[in-house]
């Protein structure tokens, strides 16, 4: 018998539906680059969804390029990022943003979520030209730990964005997560009112592959294109990627894959209640971290595919169940009961 | 009607054999960037299809990205590519190798190809520390302008690498359709026996998107997954592009394809010589160049989509015919009509 | 007996009063980095002399840092300087301004001398983001090979640049030469009225190092030293700097010193004159270009100490002559008679 | 009355000595960059003093230049440095290691020393491709504290390097005072033996400017010219820096200078002490970080020239008082009984 996958939201294809209008469309001929209809149709309706009528909109191949890019761009080169400790950009994405010549600065978090304060003092400590200048303040929704920052915590944070002239970037390659996760009171166009610029992830939410970079501050927009391109980061069939997230933002299909990963999630977080199985961190999106001994472990790994998160000081281990568009009711209810049982 | 579609080889999606095996295969499980079955399976077809063992191959996701990073990982921050003039990453990359810091040189070349008398003369030229040190020889199978290295010239550019201590990389977007052309005498295990690295374009080829990168040289071998990731080119379902080149490899679907793209070319070709069009330059290989005036310029417009290259000092234009594996016979023949019409 | 020395112009230490002005002052206190009065008054003066009250001036160590640093300030990453193919950034940097992300694109020149034709040119040809974009023309006054623009050609460059959108740096190693010799028509005041941004050289022309950065166009001295600082360039000891540009502008001594080197130069020019030896470029500054023979070049190495330029296909040579203020009449006048003897 | 001057090691000019021997040598002839000999000899001497006949030495600007260059050529793009959460190059280089594309990395440290631990600990946390690669431990002797590595110290820092496989650099810019300090266990001889790169500083002892750099380890010694040119720190009158070097290392005056300053910093060592003023650290090379109440901080401030360090939480201050070569003993002295009376 297959293991029952709960290791990643990029282990499989993309969704039927995505699948199927890329099967449509395959013989249509198109010009390149991202200037098709599809792409500029996607474009169109990302601006009409988050309420931003003038935002531009691009497509990239994935999350770490569309990061390096939107901060090449927003920055001059004495300028520096700030971000949580454990932040993607800090940690997982081998120095692609230094490799721009950035620095990333490090911010107080609390659950994975820079906070206000922690801005502000960096920022106050950066006070001349013998220092990086902070001028982006890098947050993601939902974080690398699975939290979710809620309304009043992104507005918080965009205060004391203005308060320091710091442009706020979001990185979403979980953002239909967040935003359909319970208790969420972000919307779609609350995030694009708040933040000058942010991603809406594909790649871990039912498309092959691709990042939508929407960039809301006027003052951010220009020449954009120049910068993908010399960043690697044009696709000469720019239509497929453009024609996927058409496909994923009509019907807002996006949330509902989005939605059906969190549910999908809450079954598992159930029978971990029922099991009373440790969390190292309460959440709500598609990603969940228990706590179980070497013995739990061993015998999760038998039936499940899963990720060792790190080893704990007593012996124990954290370890990361994901969820998403893909998984089915069936593995959730599965693996609930194995670890109702556990 | 729809116009004749001769604009570029990257204006539709992927050989429908690469659908339909996306689709076989959507909703398996794997996990990510690039260490599944399908993209070990197609790395290790690679290799044996060249004759090399012991080579590294890698997916990315662009040719600019495969360019850059290839690029990037070869050389010191001091050294220097050296290209043709019009050589792509000389001119249509947005300065992404000089993004990465390094100078590109230009060095003599006729029919679009780099000649050993100018790679030396170029290595002669830079002497000590006050200027770059020559270090890579790029050059793109086929050229820019569509024509095609021969064994002989390959093995002059060789052994001008050798004599002079630089790395041979071989832009591949279009290999395909070199090695398919009619009079080539080169075969891709000569390809892979005389260059350091060169690359299989998959964009241009019948893929989705997609290039593999073939390091033959095991001195270029080391931490290029760093250098992949550090550069925002790892995908997190590299799968994708496993199983497209897997697709591709398999049966040698990819030179037929390719063989496909120059048979077409040559109804085109022949359309041409019968109605007495000249040509910017003979090629053999998917790409085009006629000459016309200004009036069967605005007559082909209304009839075939194809792009201006560049308008002469007489008064024509330079115009460029693309042809794929997904140009139709009938529209070939079509074309070809046009011309001899002309 | 001591070969006579024409190597270059910065074989000696510093002008006699440069020295003796930093031996006065050695022992007087100040703070760091380029902010005391020294170097305030260095600033103020520059800004007086060339007319400019708004200009900001910056000390910097040496001419490689120098357009290094400023290149990267008035750029952004996918933008491109233009100069002309012999120009010190293109070939005797080792790559410095791509070690910025910068590509150097170049112009059409003669004399040494980029046309307005030919930055017009280039221009024109980079038409989209899949090509870099021109933004800074980069001229030597005086050129690489001792040439001189004149007012009308610098009004012509100026020109360009406003139709095409490029800033116009001009780098002046040799400033002072330039602006002293015969025949040429731009004073200081005018170099800065039609420059963005220039330097005035101080190393080849007295000092023990420096080079004054003046940056004329207020949109683009913000931040500077920033840049400075996160390219290496801010010396502790900024004192030391300011100093010697004080002493070299008090009572226009840069001039003077650079006027002696002409003069010197014009004495080994009319030994070559009555000599009849042909020169590979007429030049009016400080640098002399002579084309001898395989028999003449030994003969004159054994005496005096100079450059080899290059050789020509007919297997004479090219070589350099440099005069400087530390050459003294005795030394110009023997080389004048050994030269009119050959 | 002139404030007393504890400001900074770098507020005034050169060493009287070398002064002297910069005005003796003034109108002597020599070649550019570097190669001339007296920066040959002051390269061997400083080999001899090393006990490194293998090594390799250059002469560079500034600190920052010259971290900024050797980090460059001893990383590939994804490697990243080690260092302390306030050393030199992860807070006051504005950002110029990350500008050359490289992560600094924080490992704990204690007293402003890094320990082997916390080197440890780093590396164990970065496993794979998603995240940069260790590279390099940068540390300095003394920390910008003014604390001191002690020998078995750097014998553990060392057998971290050789565990983890790390280059290990030392910025000497205070070296000469880390080596003669009181307690100081650690001689040239034995930092040369173990770090495989470092710099003997000079602009905060005794010159001009200037860093001589080390690279005892032959397998990083490659190419490192091209990499000086390449990042603007290449100077054309190199013969300066040499000399005074020569100057500095002949009779180990560069010792003897160092001692003075770490002689006087004891004497406002002994003043406070006497006075009972609390320390933010205990040191004992020539900076000195007392902790004062704000009518003390206001009362010192009217009659000496030091840096205010930070603010305290209790609102109290840290300051910092700096020696150098140029402190006279009255000066010292003044100092010492103005701060017993406090």
């Amino acid at each position: 018998m297959d293991k029952l996958f709960f290791m990643n939201d990029y282990g499989e294809g993309a969704h039927p539906r995505v699948m199927q209008r890329l099967m449509d469309t395959n013989m249509e001929h198109s010009c390149g680059y991202g200037m098709d209809d599809y792409s500029l149709c996607a474009q169109a309706l990302i601006r009409e969804k988050c309420g931003q009528p003038q935002a531009a909109v691009h497509f990239l191949a994935g999350g770490t390029s569309a990061n390096m890019i939107a901060l090449a761009a927003f920055m001059r080169p004495y300028e520096a990022a700030v971000a949580a400790e454990g932040g993607h950009i800090n940690v997982h994405e081998t120095g692609a943003v230094e490799g721009s010549g950035h620095k990333v600065l490090v911010a107080q978090s609390r659950e994975g979520k820079v906070t206000s304060e922690g801005v502000r003092a960096v920022c106050a400590h950066h006070t001349d030209e013998h220092m990086v200048r902070p001028r982006v303040l890098y947050i993601s929704q939902s974080t690398e730990i699975g939290t979710v920052y809620t309304l009043s915590e992104l507005r918080a944070l965009r205060a004391a964005c203005d308060d320091c002239g710091l442009v706020l970037f979001v990185d979403g390659a979980r953002l239909g997560s967040a935003l359909t996760s319970r208790g969420c009171d972000v919307m779609l166009p609350d995030l694009a009112a708040l933040a000058d610029a942010f991603t809406i992830g594909g790649t871990k939410n039912g498309l092959l592959y691709g990042e939508a970079m929407v960039i809301v501050n006027p003052a951010l927009q220009g020449d954009f294109r120049y910068m993908i391109k010399n960043r690697g980061g044009m696709m000469a069939k720019g239509r497929i990627c453009g024609l996927m997230f058409l496909t994923a933002m009509e019907d807002d299909s996006y949330f509902e894959w989005a939605r059906h990963a969190n549910r999908m999630a809450d079954l598992v977080r159930e029978g971990l209640a029922r099991g009373g199985v440790p969390l190292v961190q309460q959440t709500q999106t598609n990603q969940i971290f228990p706590i179980v001994t070497r013995e739990q472990l061993a015998q999760l790994e038998e039936r499940v595919a899963f990720e060792r998160w790190g080893e704990l000081p007593d012996g124990r281990w954290a370890i990361r169940f994901v969820t998403s568009w893909a998984t089915s009711e069936a593995d959730a209810r599965a693996l609930a009961a194995m670890l109702e049982a556990l």
